[in-house]
């Protein structure tokens, strides 16, 4: 009984510090002002909580925008910039095929470390499938949902500072869920839409020449003039482009 | 098995009278009437618990208002100024991730520990969150809410007399539920919508200097002419404000 | 074994004849002529149940109205009046926080007991309350609902007469269950709606002295000329106004 | 072990033809040609199940009317005249409180006794009540519904006749619930509509004098001109006028 | 546990060949040239299972009309008549009482016997039954439905052929839940719509003599001049015509 | 126990390349070009999954349109092609009669097995049989539709590579309940609407020589000029056709 439990092992609940890096695999490239603009709202946000009057500071904050358009790639970034003690993030994939009740002990567990450390910043990436959002009925975990609020919204224990940054692409469906007053800030994360900021992009990524970049732009022009693409569809269309033919 | 009878500690159930005070650290500003007004008020509801004739009278009351306008902490405050020999506080958070029959349950020995003694005034936090409201639905437990509309009503055990304070944010939510009836009466809790109010708070929390105060006011009147800001929000910013650029 | 049998002691299951005086502890004040009309034909359904010529003879009856007319202290009143062998109450505070089936399973006990004594009155407070009634849904437990309905139609065994007295302020909720039908008749009682009775009221409680009700009078009919309030509020307003100021 | 199973007595199941007779209890009066006709058109189809030609035959019959118009005692009528070696009746009262798989068992078993004799009749009493149908939502329990049509509809097994009578006060619902073509006929059982028919019944029932009998009738014709009233409700009135005044 | 085993019968699922023939103890008339279509019809798949080119080949066919038209009677008939070495009906009233997990047990076994046998024929009978179909709500097994779903359409394992012929008198039912589908073929089983059908069946059956038919077409064709009349209802009404009177 | 583990065979979960190949039995006819270039297509998202930069790349398609076009033999057809070490499908007939968690749990070793190979195909056939897509409600299981949803999107771990082909006949279906941002894109595949190309089709079956070929499409012409057929139909009808009459 005595080495059991000498050589239990307490499990991690959440993805860790090291493992969030992955969501950074695509690059943060800087094709326009809104990126940098955000990681500094973001870092301000950090500095308060860190060095704030209240000594159980909490602030939520919620980075909404279309899919794709590289919310948890910048939530990622920002966490892994503020240099907390501690950084970790909540990911639906963690949970697939979980029941409700162990989803709900798994969302405590991941709250639960995030208190042990005075200076915590957790990421609650896409809160709509965390809770199972599905349109048809809607159906989606009351409890989970209830859970999240709560959590999303209660002060740490004294002594104990913690920054979270939830992420959603469906901001209507919080807000029939009544669940935006839960944030002391939401900060939108828009699609590109200008010609210049995706020639830029293209031209950082380095997988086209000049030349090759500015055909595409001037296609593209003439075929979609109002351009709206999230930044994540341009990598990928990049990628696979080089099979075609 | 003697032994282990004599160490188990009772469980308390419900916020104990010192956590209460935590609700009461963003303080307590006297920046309109209306705060004197409200305290004045439940504290007459108070003393006819005290003083009045019946061996077993209730008194239930309801504060309502806006996110943030401050209901929590008057009800906090009121009850912690009654000086009745029990004050505790039913609050969502300790229930958060609970069964339905564990809260069910934890609900039930709130109020049993009230009864113990002769004069208890309880705090019902945010009614709506208690029973799991979700608009999208909606959704809640009609069978917590059945408990708690019993536990609201029903006359402490003679010789015992209860003040009920409960808060919500979702009056109409209380009134769809056929929840109104239940309370003696109703006192609004409104958001401040008066610049001199406004002027008088951001003064008393000495974030500012004057000069600066005055600045602010001037800009906020051009933006927002129709002021409507709720106490919380307003000393959030300000607590955040020191840390942007 | 055979000493914890002989010491087991059967749990009694509703509301006592004693415990049921409670109900009138705000006395009940003849202001008009309604209360002694109801208690009168309240008082001729007993004769007729236990002098009618059927052995296991069965008369339901359903006292409606606004919340707080009287309905609960008039059942009682009747119930006490008639000087059955055994007088009950069936009341939902007692299940409160129970399951669908110990609901069911107390219900049916107390029923039980009802058929043990030859002539027997049973006051079923508060249907709506006791099938658990939540208009958002509309939800309630239908299981005990229809139990509920086949009691109340049910007759006793041979040589058992008994007669319910139910009481509901949501008529119209009992109306779309179908639940009319099983009461041989409904007796309506109103709230007050004559400054008369209301003065009457007044006078009989011995609060104010003759100088102020008369003012509190002429007060009251400027300003709500269509005079429609409870006596249960009128009474509770009384005392509380003693606090105020 | 053994002397156990020797003395365990087998359960019955559904009303028997004894107890069946207290359905009759308030009487039969002839008082227009309807009651008869309905028997006569009852025996007629008992006769085609005892003589007809094959061997498993069965015959499912609907007996519908509004509350009260005297379903019950003219299917348990018919039953008990038939002389059929077993006269059995389904009744929910005997099913109240029960789950629903207890109560599916009990129906089949119900059933099962009925396939045991040669020859059977079977009152299936208020088929509504029987599958707990609540017009909020509505309600009602589908897997009961579902076996009662397929238990009513097939054949008993070969060498065993069976005729079913079935009783409902709404006609609608079944109709909704498509449950009228599980039946090979239904029967019609009216209130009483007509002045003539009524002061026949109330003549017969000795109560009242001619005389009385001719005022209460003048009175009625002046206050209520269209007539609808069920044989029931005038039974009870009569009882209960006795005590009034 | 050894001799246990041996003496184990394997359960058989669904009605045997033996008793499908008491679907057709009412007989099978020839009254008009549907019949005779329908069954020549059913042959042909029948034939096309048995020599078709594939070793697995499946065929699902689907009998549709209203109720009583004799859609499991042709059914039975046909697979009576394919003389396959396995001949079997899935029929719900062997499935009366049963939770949705046995159900799907049984289900499952039928099939599963069918694929033993290399040729086999599966009446499956009234498939609106099977799935508890309930036009209130609408309420129905959607677990039931999804496995019928799957077995109406899978091809049975190699070298073993399947004809299964479905029957439903809620031919827009199965279309609304998107079954329809899942059959090769639907095939309408109508009601009796000529008076010279009628005639010939009522003729076939040698209940009335002559004059007698010529009569009943007489008044029939004056008060329903749009005949349309199932050839059940026909013959269970002419056995009940003998009793009348 | 020890050898119970070494003898214990790790069971395979989804349909394994062998058994691909019966979706192929129909044959895989080139009647026009849309076959050739979905083949091409799919054929250079497998180059660009197996030679791709990311070390853990993963690309979904979703093949859509009308039921039996072609989609399930299209999908095998690329799979198989693939040449990738591991060749998979996941197949709703499987998982028949299985509870919702057997289902997640098989669903979850199919995902597993398939990150075991460093470059796998998988096939999911049918997204809405999976989920149990009813219509009619509409009904199906949330649960396994959001784990289907995370699948669908995770990438492999490090070092695997993987290419989903799913397949769904609900287009809108898949569409409403937001799964179609879950695929990188969408290829649909149409039915026969040339009578250029369903005359090739039915030449090269060599069902029927040219002269009753040229028949037969006169005749659709005739009667059915917006042609609009299935390919698997057309197999299946020329099948049939042979043992008509
Ligand atoms: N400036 C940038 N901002 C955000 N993402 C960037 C930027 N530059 C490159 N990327 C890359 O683009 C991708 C954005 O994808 P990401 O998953 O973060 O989007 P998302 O909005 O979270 O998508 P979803 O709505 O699917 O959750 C990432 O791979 C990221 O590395
Ligand atoms: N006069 C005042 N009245 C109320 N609160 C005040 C006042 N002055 C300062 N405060 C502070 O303002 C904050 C009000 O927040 P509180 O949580 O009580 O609001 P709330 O209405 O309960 O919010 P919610 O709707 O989120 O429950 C508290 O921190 C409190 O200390
Ligand atoms: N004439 C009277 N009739 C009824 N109640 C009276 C009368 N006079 C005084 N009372 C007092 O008025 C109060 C009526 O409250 P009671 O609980 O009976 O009302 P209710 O209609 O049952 O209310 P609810 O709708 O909340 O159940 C009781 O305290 C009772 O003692
Ligand atoms: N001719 C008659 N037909 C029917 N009932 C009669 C007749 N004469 C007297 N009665 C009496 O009238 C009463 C009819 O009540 P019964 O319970 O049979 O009505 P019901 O239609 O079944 O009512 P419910 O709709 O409540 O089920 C019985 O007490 C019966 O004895
Ligand atoms: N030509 C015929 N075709 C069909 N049934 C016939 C024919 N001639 C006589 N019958 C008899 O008519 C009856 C038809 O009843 P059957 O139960 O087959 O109808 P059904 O359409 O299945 O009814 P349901 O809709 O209730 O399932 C059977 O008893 C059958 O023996
Ligand atoms: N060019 C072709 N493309 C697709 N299928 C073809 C082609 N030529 C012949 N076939 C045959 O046609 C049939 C198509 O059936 P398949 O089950 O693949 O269709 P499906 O679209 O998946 O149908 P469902 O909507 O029922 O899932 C197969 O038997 C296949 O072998
Ligand atoms: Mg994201
Ligand atoms: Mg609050
Ligand atoms: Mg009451
Ligand atoms: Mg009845
Ligand atoms: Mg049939
Ligand atoms: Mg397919």
């Amino acid at each position: 009984h005595f080495l059991k439990a000498l050589t239990e092992i307490t499990p991690a609940f959440g993805v860790s510090e090291d493992d969030m890096k992955g969501c950074l695999e695509g690059g943060l490239y800087k094709f326009d002002h809104t990126t940098d603009q955000i990681l500094e709202d973001l870092s301000a946000y950090a500095r308060s909580v860190k060095d704030g009057s209240e000594s159980n500071r909490l602030v939520s904050l919620l980075l909404h925008g279309p899919d794709g358009s590289g919310k948890t790639a910048l939530a990622a970034a920002a966490a892994l910039a503020s240099e907390f003690p501690l950084v970790r993030m909540l990911y639906s994939n963690q949970m697939a095929g979980m029941g409700e009740s162990a989803k709900m002990n798994y969302i405590d567990n991941v709250f639960r470390d995030c208190y042990k450390s005075p200076l915590s910043v957790l990421v609650v990436d896409s809160v709509e499938t965390i809770v199972g959002w599905m349109p048809v009925g809607p159906r989606f975990s009351n409890e989970v949902t209830q859970l999240l609020k709560v959590k999303i919204t209660a002060k740490p224990p004294k002594g104990h500072r913690l920054l979270i940054i939830s992420t959603t692409s469906r901001y209507s469906v919080l807000q029939q869920m009544d669940l935006l007053s839960c944030f002391d800030r939401d900060i939108g994360v828009p699609n590109i839409t200008s010609f210049k900021a995706l020639n830029t992009l293209i031209a950082q990524t380095g997988f086209f020449d000049q030349q090759a970049c500015a055909q595409i732009m001037d296609q593209l022009a003439r075929v979609q003039p109002n351009l709206n693409i999230s930044v994540k569809s341009v990598l990928t269309s990049m990628e696979t482009a080089r099979f075609k033919k």
